[in-house]
């Protein structure tokens, strides 16, 4: 990219960020009455479900949090962490360490997941909101948390999920990818004491992602191997991309060029096989054998595996120079900012048909908040500003 | 319908379902070494996934052994049933009732719902297998389970599903709907004991049907009232068609008009409220008030909504002589056959998205088998057959 080409993107992920995105959220989401954030938003912003998500409770107070400790240290941002972090740790969290999906607005329970997810976002919110009010105690309860979710994550039967004598044993990438994400989350500078976890996640992340057929798997055998069924012959396009980022960050970090080139093949894989040719986009699932995958929402086009990518593609970019990682994240990029943003109310629609129309016409869900669009936007906007003044 | 058009639609019926639907399903889902059948078969009927989902186990042993109390005594849909029935004795059923989800090819356990279905459609497939072997022990055992699931029908803790303090108390219009088909099924001419438990269905079905917007809501407040929540604003056209018809059979047989009427009604608003105006075909959800509702699947069209849909059509039909009826069933008919069979292979697809493109090109899936296809033809061909000689 020529520097001007740096600074026009560089520009529009900072506008799209600080003036589209962030206000959104700012205006319609807090809760000031029982604190967290109100995530079920209509494309104005209209609460059209006052119960909240806790996947995105922890998610958005991560956010805020981040925003105020590495953009600038803006009142409202802080106000906002607080929001969330207050109905975090007074509601969200049993005795146990275990942590809701789902509640109401005033913190009663609606639904708890046979999963760790509600966990780990509680624990990347408190880890980035101890910097931000630096109180080294939220840190230490994150850590503790991280402790309970790595001795659950691989024994889902621990979180209440039974194992049926029939299912197949299967490692899922999710796991030692979103374990990869907290560790960089709560280790902060003091990584020592978290290699032995790290080189484990990196060990069962490299399980899925297999060489020999340039494909990441999202589901292998416990050695790696593969399993012929709809399972195991899944791929989440954006999942393994966003998987790839996240080991890149690793391979920086632990100065590791082996990493950084698998984690460089696996975002480029992925982005090949799961753009769609003929209408563009990143189909959501796909069957590495060419069956139609079972989840009936396969073909659709959502944000967050497009925030993922365009992140990704501009890392590897920014890594390798080539000339392909570049035609990747461009034609991601223009991708998403023609089909997701919505320029009226701001923030982005999460779900488009194959064809990239809008299908649903909410800016938050049970699944979609205040997450990845900003994240992506943060990151991006990051590294630009690192590649526009190389030099600082 | 003049009866030349009843003839034409007949034969179109007839010949759908016995040449090219059941064929398929003879050719290619009989596990004749383990019993049971493989139901997740590609377009061709390649088997993709060798697991069994014990709901479509239960369904395909009812569909052959309907044909063969029904239609003719033909030996290949008895060994159908056959296989189908023993492996659900078996191989699905636990001591205390608990029916799977889903097993391996012989019969190893891999998930067990937190719900009461697997269970009704295995009441479903023995009640009818029992006539079809004329051994009565098969439908006491169907009574015997229909009583447990009664049990646990309106209270869900009683299978494993965790009530939690914020949760909206609702009731589905799916349990009281299923019963009553149930009930249908394992009832016979015995109806008399079955009364209270008809009644009771009856009642709360009702709950759901609300005249004064004309609509029937999904969930509702055990007392009938609405819930403002998108899982209260949540319409499901075609199941709220499938439990008109179901309540049409009850209201036929109980001789009560007042029902006739509501059934009548409900199939008819519901129809209105979700087909597409501009593409054709009925959505898979839709929100009363208009806001996007959360499923990502919900502008898809499904073939089983179109399968109940047509049948329900011409139920009403058949009782009110009336043109909008006839042009409800020929729209959706005309739909149907145009979107859903596969000329090439035999069966029908599943799944298209909201303009009518084929999205997933397998017949057979986790929750597609053997079920709707075959009984809405069978059910349209026996009720035009009815139709045509009116006189028999």
């Amino acid at each position: 990219m020529t520097s001007q080409t740096i600074t026009r993107y560089r520009q529009k992920f900072e506008t799209e960020l600080f003036d589209r995105v962030i206000p959104f959220w700012l205006k319609h989401s807090p809760d000031e009455e029982n604190g967290g954030f109100f995530n079920c938003l209509d494309r104005d912003g209209t609460v059209y479900d006052t119960r909240k998500h806790i996947w995105l409770q922890g998610r958005e107070t991560w956010m805020f949090s981040k925003l105020y400790n590495d953009v600038g240290q803006k009142p409202e941002w802080l106000h906002m962490a607080n929001l969330g972090a207050k109905f975090l740790r007074e509601k969200t969290i049993q005795p146990d360490g275990r942590v809701y999906f789902s509640m109401t607005a005033d913190g009663k329970p609606v639904y708890l997941q046979r999963k760790i997810f509600s966990e780990c976002f509680y624990i990347m919110a408190l880890a980035e909101y101890s910097r931000a009010t630096k109180r080294p105690e939220f840190l230490a309860e994150a850590r503790l948390e991280l402790q309970k979710v790595w001795d659950w994550a691989f024994d889902w039967t621990k979180v209440g999920r039974p194992a049926y004598e029939g299912a197949t044993p299967m490692r899922m990438l999710a796991v030692p990818m979103i374990l990869l994400n907290l560790i960089e989350e709560v280790a902060g500078d003091e990584i020592a004491p978290y290699m032995p976890k790290i080189e484990d996640c990196i060990s069962q992340m490299r399980l899925h992602i297999h060489e020999e057929v340039q494909t990441v798997f999202e589901n292998v055998s416990p050695n790696g191997s593969l399993v012929d069924n709809p399972d195991g012959r899944l791929l989440n396009p954006g999942h393994a991309i966003e998987a790839g980022w996240f080991l890149q960050h690793w391979a920086q970090r632990l100065g590791r060029p082996d990493l950084q080139d698998i984690a460089i093949q696996m975002v480029r894989w992925s982005h090949d096989a799961g753009w769609d040719q003929e209408y563009g986009g990143l189909y959501y699932f796909l069957d590495a054998d060419g069956y139609s995958p079972t989840a009936l929402e396969w073909n659709m086009k959502l944000w967050w595996p497009h925030c993922e990518a365009m992140y990704a593609h501009l890392l590897n970019y920014s890594l390798t120079g080539e000339g392909e990682d570049l035609k990747r994240f461009e034609e991601t990029t223009t991708y998403t900012f023609n089909h997701f943003p919505d320029p009226e109310f701001g923030e982005w629609y999460g779900y488009l048909d194959r064809y990239g129309n809008v299908t649903h016409r909410f800016k938050g869900g049970p699944y979609k908040g205040c997450f990845h669009v900003p994240r992506a936007l943060w990151l991006c906007w990051k590294k630009l500003k690192a590649m526009e003044f190389p030099l600082e």
